[in-house]
């Protein structure tokens, strides 16, 4: 006889987390949902989920999972008046799979674990199309039996799935991915400006280098939408901005200088002050255009 | 009956060159070849091509082709005393295919020109395998009659073969190459480094990212060789430093600034300074960890 599932709560069903939400109704877990905008929350209550406020969805689920916005919020929801880990069953599992700082992840962990409850990192990576395909990169910080725990739960929403190490561990890999994506996206703008400057076309452009050394997720998925000027999210440069930041932050704590990171950070900073914040990442494209010698 | 095959001159069989040369000596191309260091030139001897100074090949071919180190070698190898141009048949087509400026490139073709030569250029990407497999991106800049007639002989080295416009187009291309792979890698740098000392498995947090929005080549071909500290070239510093100032050179006369690209050539050339030029550019990585705060 199969084991029941365990109650899940979905903290958070935005673009990210409605999609994965309803993976997990759709793999048979009872499901309880939060959203501060409770329209966001509407199709997945009509697919049989419950509403409920944080603090009941804590003392009602065996495992809560958050997906949020900002590291403010997810220290408010954990660790603030009422907040999840005051609340949780003891026992409970808390996965934040929010974006957001190592340095809190190990916070909420050992608060967590104070009160019996185990809590874990989980940020995702893959965007809307990986949370609606259920294809997510799923990076985790946790004990490694808390890990095994949750296993099942994050198959339903994601293919690639590693511990990296111990609480906060799944947030430093997401920065490696933050990292890694800034500076490179970058060399994609200044290539494709290059190319327009000197008069080529830059969609032969991209055909002739995007297979070799040259080549990366950027080039080929952002590069065309650069070249016909759609500058539609994709990733909110507002979101981008809070994610370097915390890359920063901790890249210094770790003694660590990332000339690339801080470089790109200030001129999203920039086109964030020039009302670009909702456009998609590909826009640090206008920083060059707005730039030129 | 199938037509003669033109006579192709060789000028540099290095690293890149001899595989080059070699897939046309077995096309069935009469070949003949030079090199300064005419050991490197001996394989291809034995295979049937037949040695002579530079002169000599362009008095006696219908196609030449040069790939040598520095845009100093090639203007002096098309321009000066007893330089190509000068000897070459009328008629004959002289393909650069040396990553080279594109300034030097439009001069040379003007020069050609007026003496009834056919001049272009057609750098390439795709490295020593790329070299060996015949698998290379070719950027040609040429008239387009030009590259029609070349083309068949090109094919016979490369797979990605692209006319991105007139003279100096084909360098303008490779220059956007080299562009996106700077800041490329100092992403890849940055993350690994940041990987190490956040204490992660980097092996793992490339497992976790690369096949996401942060996946690049390099990311997945120079990132393991970084983990390992194996820092063998590849393509080294020098010459990537060599391409990178052509590139900011051309970018300031297009009138762009490329933020990355100078960041990035000012690490290449510190590295260089203490003894690394003959690194691979992967060795960008010891930049970080020798910056450390």
């Amino acid at each position: 006889m199969p084991q029941a599932k365990p109650t899940v709560g979905f903290i958070g069903t935005g673009v990210m987390g409605a999609p994965m939400a309803g993976h997990l109704l759709r793999a048979g877990y009872p499901l309880m949902v939060y959203n501060r905008t409770f329209a966001k929350a509407e199709p997945l209550i009509r697919q049989g989920a419950r509403f409920a406020p944080p603090a009941e969805i804590a003392a009602a689920c065996d495992v809560v999972i958050t997906m949020v916005g900002f590291p403010e919020d997810v220290e408010q929801l954990y660790l603030g008046p009422g907040g999840l880990i005051g609340q949780a069953k003891p026992g409970a599992f808390l996965i934040d799979m929010t974006t957001s700082s190592p340095e809190l992840a190990v916070r909420i962990y050992e608060t967590a674990r104070r009160r019996g409850v185990r809590a874990m990192d989980a940020p995702v990576s893959g965007g809307d199309v990986g949370a609606r395909n259920a294809s997510l990169s799923i990076m985790v910080g946790a004990d490694p039996a808390d890990f095994e725990a949750v296993l099942p739960i994050l198959r339903v929403m994601g293919t690639t799935i590693h511990r990296q190490g111990g609480p906060g561990a799944g947030q430093h890999a997401k920065m490696c991915n933050q990292i890694a994506i800034a500076s490179g996206l970058l060399g994609v703008c200044e290539a494709i400006a290059y190319a327009e400057k000197a008069g080529l076309d830059p969609e032969k452009v991209l055909a002739s280098i995007e297979k070799g050394a040259a080549g990366s997720w950027s080039l080929s998925n952002l590069g065309p939408r650069i070249i016909r000027r759609d500058f539609a999210p994709g990733f909110y440069i507002k979101h981008f901005i809070k994610d370097m930041r915390i890359a920063l932050h901790s890249a210094r704590r770790l003694g660590l200088l990332a000339p690339g990171l801080e470089l790109v950070l200030g001129m999203f900073e920039e086109l964030a002050g020039r009302g670009e914040g909702e456009s998609g990442t590909h826009a640090l494209y206008k920083w060059l255009t707005s730039h030129m010698l």
